[in-house]
């Protein structure tokens, strides 16, 4: 399995700083590895004090449950007492946010990650995440829920 | 970055008090710092038991979201499961209420703390904590959402 | 029962004020009613953030407990993790603080709340609480623990 | 009061970090700003999935406590129960934690926030918060509780 390295992590970060700076938003910035747990978070100068935690929320999110958190919306809508509890867990660590500015991170197939964005409009959280992870060659494509997928690391 | 003291804390909490007695309301009223801790919290004759600790969670929304309660019922309305799940973020130490009667504390641009009032009807919580500011002499325009503001300080 | 107002909690919160900036400590105190609820809290400007709620802790403590704090100790010591679980039990909504500078609020026999201050040494957060609730005309001699009292208010 | 920004945040992480790598360590480190919340995190390849939390933690502790978490250690020690209890408090968002590498982030008399490393051993841990804020200019000496300091701002 690949391992999302802090190199990795912060060029995530900062690209994802610089385009909310273009925009004129304070946002704040978490991604995390493949288990959830946190690799690197910043806050923008401005962003509100909650804001990372809701970055990071976003940012488990879309690593555990292996899809971006817009995708998961449809999921919540048709089932949201049922979603309302994956957060209550035993495993789960911070609550499932099925919201915008929450994406997996992918390459050749593999999950590495999320990353989630905080501070900013929903549109533009989900915007900026997309992009910076673009630019940066990962993969934005995910099969639908309950589809079997590749593995999510090379088989030994 | 101003300190909000002990002294303007008092001076706010004398004034919401005597327009509570004024309208013949008991009721609590809380103030705290820009980080959401307490400054001080009087309960009025008569003013229910759980009230002192109302006033104190609205008080800590409007500090720390660097909005008014009432703002963020918006926010709240469009995304309330989301919205729901900041109150269990780890940096969370009190739930984070959308509702009247919390109303950020603001002189010159910056961000000093909250005032929550509560044991009036939602108008009057309201009514209460938006004139006591404006009397004396904070600032009760926010900006919406996701817009980057003025920093809460000089910085380093 | 004779109930505690919010006259008579500010008035013991400003005496103890005062005690405090005498010696030149930033202490933070609390009063509560019989049942263990805020009916005023103060922090003194410069006192640590976490010393509203310590001191909040532990007027409760003397209240529910009908006991001040510093009694409290030998039962602690004794039964250590019997102690512990009070704090535990469904009705303990704070930790039970077996300390100083915690103090039951007693007149005429009857138990009206607890005071709780935080901020300065042990000895000189019990000294200041003692000091004031004496000035005051309250009672500080409590019976040893299970020996049947007068009840806490006039029979019907 | 001075408000820690990004950049001396970035500046403290990536100085802490470069010792580490010097001695051979994968630490987590963490800057909370004032009133405890994070400002930037960063965990080094190699370092456990919760060093990253415990940092934030130490941070959170230096911060809101107003001293480092080893001048603690003489307080838990003395009453380590009544120092459990404070990680319960209402206002507590994460543990108290009196522990080595965790230091409180000071100038000109002013706690501007924390810093907390994890993943070297209690001494490195220490020795790097403590070279890295000196090298930089912030303050090590801290006077010893209960005594009043300079208020943390400007009043208002």
């Amino acid at each position: 399995m690949t391992i999302l390295n802090l190199a990795a992590a912060e060029e995530i970060i900062e690209a994802a700083h610089q385009r909310a700076q273009l925009i004129g938003k304070a946002v704040s910035i978490a991604v995390v590895d493949a288990g959830g747990f946190p690799i690197a978070i910043r806050r923008a100068d401005g962003a509100r004090p909650l804001t990372p935690d809701i970055a990071r929320a976003k940012a488990y999110t879309a690593a555990i449950m292996q899809r971006p958190g817009k995708m998961l919306k449809k999921w919540q809508e048709s089932q949201p007492v049922f979603f309302a509890q994956l957060s209550q867990l035993p495993g789960a660590a911070l609550p499932i946010m099925a919201t915008e500015g929450s994406v997996t991170i992918k390459k050749d197939g593999e999950i590495l990650g999320g990353l989630g964005i905080a501070g900013g409009t929903a549109d533009e959280d989900q915007q900026i995440a997309e992009d910076v992870l673009q630019s940066l060659g990962y993969e934005l494509e995910f099969a639908a829920w309950g589809v079997t997928g590749r593995p999510a690391g090379k088989d030994a």
